[in-house]
């Protein structure tokens, strides 16, 4: 097989998904009727950047992307953050469970082969069909120990 | 205007949706990972079926029909059903709480007048994007009071 | 090539869609804010169904069925429909079109090979992302003269 | 827990949902550019119906169907339908293709138990954003050995 | 609660959706059939994105976020836009109204105190199921007086 | 009319969609069970981004876009991925269709007039409900010769 192409100025990105069913409270004045005890099924997109593809003509091996993005989620999958020990002290907010659902997946061993020639990774939580939250990790800017 | 066209052999439907965010458990050996304290985000879709329409071509009024799911979801949304006395020493499966919506809907003042022109309200609750349950109540049946 | 099996009591769908922008108002104060000039996409899906397969193990050339409901819908596209001459003097109420849109499928000169041979054609529009409306039409019954 | 309650009138549904990856050449001069090799995901959604609850509340175990789905179509995934035994000498439409997988669903071992209380399975396959299509099993007449 | 965490490279987002039914016309040959009054149903997704959260974890409070952009929308919605004075003398092309749509958000009082610390606002409006149209307004940029 | 608004710091953007059903293998043992003939139908999202807007107020022909993807499409659409030229030697993963209907999309005639007005072009192949790929292509620096 002939290497992938490489094309001036193109980066390339692959998308898995997957989702969780977690219970949580927002106890905080600023967040409503939200402060009680509710729950809420997360839609998860874990999108991941490079500037080229590998021998095999991917960004990463889909399959460790899939597997890595269960295990993160089985962690936190039919459960109350509220008793969750990765949250103790924090209000769950949907874009704090995307930066934890980041940061666990860029330090999943999995992964950690992959990582570095990453560019960046996205990931976003759909929490109803009118709502979703994300981040955007730049993994450039994050290898050179800037952007803090 | 004209009366709006009947045609031979056909029946009518209007659906809208709404959604709503709930924690729940489900104590039972069957859940498994599910009997502890989890949630959902239910997109809800109610489907209201006659076999005409009114003199202004609709099935019924769209708006009241909306107003009605959100007053009906709204009774449970950011809730524990776990703690919700419509649900006290019932298993609060899918199945269970899409059948509560429906006859809360057949039940809304608003929509009364309504309820007796309809042959069927179909109501789906998906709780994630790969599965949902729901209910079909035969309205004809209902008032034949059969099918008990 | 064997004939396609067929299975008691199985009845067969074959779904195509495609979609269409229009304007119209729908002047009766039922209507409310939708009385004035206002538009929609109609994001339509025809169900064609039938209780075996023809000879080549399809409920109908889906081609044929494509093209027919682009030609239906190719006549109000872009369109006003308070000036089009098969809506005179109707509310265009989205049942109304619906209705209007199954009727010129059941009239379509590619389709009407194949009209004989069906159950029930189910025509819906969605109109947003939290409504739509549509039509069931029981081409059985109405062969039999009934259901009028 | 008191036992799920009966609705008159009321029947019951819970839909799960998988897909595959197949190659397939449709070799009829009905299907032009399709004789070729070619392929497709097929997103599978199963709906089984049942006219009351169990006594936890729910239409069937919802685990075993998501498995009994994924064992179902792992058979085909990945193929080349061409090639795979159970459709030798058809054409593997998505009509013929919907109605192997909702006769292997209701052969399932693991179902077994179940598909006596259902009435109804529903299996559709999305080929497209723009088609899909499927079969209806009504377990009923089949049960009264009628319907062939 | 403790601060919510920073993430060294990390920007955050949040999303809102919601819809409009409008009448237009595109009065220029370029756009064919589209010249005459027609409509659409714009699916309408807000991002607005940051390089950190508040003091409650979120990018933004999403009820002031859900409320501006419904405010923004209510004064389009089941409107002519070619008789809305925001639009006088321009062509309402999808990509018109996205960009009257961000400037309305970033305009609305509500959102005042949020924008100085975002640092984009991206708004697509989906008007079918096969097309849509954006704009992405980098408030970095704008803040520096640059990028005009 | 007038011309269209231009906004400091605004990019804008037009999506245009089309769909694709192939087959293909991955002959590489990375591939575990895809490495034998299967396929695909590959939802096509393509977005092109520009700094402003032309004198018909859009970021280009949408007409001329969706035909210029079609075409594009129709050359690998029902057809087995391992036979077709353009691939000789590569293994056709996601990434490497994408980046093919990507470079296909800027060498198209009728859209040479558009591209060098263009700052991107993203292409996302949806593959299943669960995954997709895609490239981004930076004109800008492509233009400036960079970004190999």
């Amino acid at each position: 097989m002939t290497p992938p192409p490489r094309s001036p100025g193109t980066t390339f990105s692959v998308v898995v998904e997957d989702h969780v069913m977690v219970a949580h409270s927002l106890p905080h004045p600023a967040f409503g009727p939200a402060q009680g005890k509710h729950g809420a099924t997360y839609d998860v997109a874990a999108t991941f950047w490079r500037d080229g593809l590998d021998a095999t003509g991917v960004v990463l091996d889909i399959g460790a992307a899939t597997a890595a993005l269960r295990a993160v989620l089985a962690d936190i999958d039919y459960r109350d953050l509220d008793e969750h020990p990765a949250f103790a002290g924090l209000l769950t907010t949907t874009e704090v469970v995307a930066c934890h659902v980041a940061e666990a997946l860029l330090a999943a061993p999995a992964l950690a082969p992959h990582v570095e020639d990453l560019l960046r990774l996205d990931v976003v939580l759909r929490e109803t069909p009118r709502a979703a939250a994300g981040v955007s990790v730049d993994l450039v800017a994050r290898r050179a120990g800037g952007a803090a």
